[in-house]
């Protein structure tokens, strides 16, 4: 087989060999919206408490997230690169986040020898170590860096589904830059770079750059909020102003810095954090001995700062803002597949029609399995896959297909050739 | 920027924005080759023994190759999923894994109830678990599932460089038929499926289908030995009669089993194991019960079969077997870039012939650093990027850019024309 044709199979799959089923109920201890639909229909499984294993619609979800954030990472010269879970405690000591009484969500192990390891959390440690071997003068500033990898984090409570996970998948990215100068430029870049993201998983106009406390090194801090019933956070909006404010650190003084006056008026909304951009100033390269000479040879500290996404928690906010009493209904930037297509009889027809699609490399699942239309067509809700097409008799006496949006009530006829047409867009 | 420039970003690196530099040494206690050259290249940081971070050098190699697979085993039509680490005990009793004196390379943990949790080493059980959610009837089988997961192994010693990793990315698939004949007919498929990976990655005319002991299912088991001086196995081979046999396993039975008269002369060799393709039989669906009912409406127990192959393992035999005493020599389908584009001077025109091939899609490093010609020429060679293309007043002068394979003494001097051309290809 050409390699042409190795690429094109993963753009179609017969849900007939897919192992996934519908199921009729979701584990009786899954309490969250975003949880019980995914597994129900198949894109995760639940091994414990936050801890989710993502079967292959799921992982499809995923990647089609991670590659929209990739692209746009992409556009600010972004290193990937992919470090460790298990961690020394050397490397933490320093900024004295190993001892269990500072951090209380580590999960600990050991080797064979005794040695104690940590199953990381977070890497601001592990990389700054990293950039010790490769920054040395001011021009090897500034580097921007960041993966897409596991987290371990041991909460004590984990009952938001794919939302708060105990292992997930984080994309974290960090600045290393001469200056605060130089850093807060990045930081204004990445702001607009999350924006782009959130506007492509379809979550825009649902998202706000809240304002909330900073740290050591910024009076305030961003961070990127959903608004969702599902949240556990609440921000203040005003949509005029395009101001959004951490309830917790809604006040008087807040207001000012802003230049809000007291009468404006705020909306409360439940929200979701789903990026967080931080300033680290120089907390991690001062434990760790990050530095570099600048042009008359002095020793500096680098400047740092972190930019986080949890890749789960995003997918599972989609699916908690995008749904319905029948199920999911993705945005078709992360929808496993394009096109759901089910035939009610007409195989031979169908078979064309999926062959059609995908050497106009259109993703899509058919739905070719011996079952009931009525079980067919609930199962497609279920999925959420947004363009559904049935092929059948009485769509072929019609004139075609039928097609329908998962988010409308009504559908229509199209010919082969409209059907195609319409995807080419 | 619109979405076709961000994908092309990802095809070109201007090597001045990339964060690794190539180093002198690797770490004292690093005493593998592959390791060494990984390090010292910038493709790799060792965290401790067997646990290494990839760079972004190294995360290219490792996608390319994981894509390779990837496209291959689409082929089979198997199910790509992700499972997790994180384990508890209850799924991994029924088999009699869970107890450290039975297997004892676990890392264990626990939540903060106190709850013992494994890091996953493999996955038979979990998926087996899995599984039983979805396979009732003979119907649902057979299936195929993989997964690109990071295991943890607590191995005692780890001296192999990234060849033996305590954390490491492993494609795992895993086969469920219904009976052994149909679970037979798959591991053929793979076998196929196996030498057109190796094939592919480069490795094809070292790699040797290799028989070992069996376990309680099967006489015989197969492993891919790949012959290399780092290997810690020896295999015994035939060419002629293209038949290789582990020589742990190499005696009389095994000879007349195999149809070869005493007479026949064996050549020995040190190799590493790439993959390894593995008869489960029913211990995993007997443990977790994992069941079908057949045509008849009897209970059947599924019977299993296991297809490993180790990314970073593969990647350390790659160097190992391609290298020479200036660094690494890539095959061209894993390498982490086609070309390296290198300039002395000459900085304009460097930059029009850099967009203009990836324009044609071909990928592209280019040293772009303000560094004397015989570092940038060392460096390259060290890297290791199959094609190295020289820009310089010299080669301008001649004609063009000149050209060499990293693995050849003998450059040529090419127009930008016929560059273009002999990468079309």
């Amino acid at each position: 087989m050409k390699t042409n044709n190795k690429k094109r199979l993963s753009n179609g799959l017969r849900q007939s060999k897919l192992f996934t089923k519908t199921l009729k109920n979701a584990p009786s201890d899954e309490v969250s919206k975003n949880a019980q639909l995914l597994i129900r229909a198949g894109y995760v499984y639940k091994e414990m408490a936050g801890v989710y294993s993502f079967l292959p619609l799921g992982l499809r979800v995923i990647e089609k997230i991670k590659n929209i954030i990739r692209e746009e990472l992409n556009t600010v010269g972004a290193n990937e690169l992919k470090m460790t879970a298990l961690q020394k405690k050397e490397v933490w000591e320093p900024s004295n986040r190993w001892d269990d009484e500072v951090v209380d969500d580590w999960f600990k192990t050991k080797l064979k020898n005794g040695t104690k390891l940590g199953l990381a959390f977070t890497h601001e440690e592990a990389l700054t170590n990293i950039m010790t071997n490769f920054v040395s003068s001011y021009r090897d500033l500034p580097i921007y860096a960041y993966q897409f990898q596991t987290k371990f984090r041991n909460e004590l409570r984990a009952k938001s589904g794919i939302m708060r996970g105990r292992e997930f998948v984080m994309k974290d990215l960090y600045d290393f830059s001469l200056d605060k100068e130089q850093h807060d430029d990045f930081y204004e870049k990445m702001k607009i770079v999350y924006k782009h993201i959130f506007d492509r998983v379809g979550l825009g106009s649902q998202t706000y750059l809240t304002i909330s406390s900073g740290g050591s090194f910024s009076k305030y801090s961003y961070e990127f909020q959903t608004v969702t019933d599902a949240g556990e956070d609440i921000i203040l909006v005003n949509k005029e102003k395009n101001i959004s404010i951490n309830k917790d650190d809604f006040n008087n003084e807040v207001l000012a810095d802003f230049g809000v006056d007291k009468d404006t008026i705020f909306k409360e909304y439940k929200s979701v954090e789903v990026g967080d951009i931080y300033n680290l100033g120089d907390k991690f390269s001062k434990a760790l001995n990050l530095t570099y000479k600048n042009e008359k040879g002095e020793e500096q500290l680098v400047y740092m700062g972190s930019y986080g996404i949890g890749i789960p928690r995003l997918m599972g906010v989609i699916v908690e803002v995008f749904s319905d009493n029948k199920g999911i209904i993705w945005p078709e930037s992360v929808a496993p597949f394009q096109i759901h297509l089910i035939n009610i009889g007409e195989d031979k027809k169908a078979e064309e029609i999926y062959e059609k699609l995908l050497e106009k490399g259109i993703e899509v699942l058919w739905d070719d399995r011996d079952k009931r239309p009525g079980e067919k067509l609930a199962d497609a809700d279920l999925i959420g896959i947004p363009h559904r097409i049935v092929v059948s008799a009485r769509s072929w006496e019609n004139g075609g297909i039928e097609y329908k949006k998962r988010d409308e009530e009504e559908s229509r006829i199209l010919s082969i050739e409209e059907l195609i047409e319409f995807f080419k867009k």
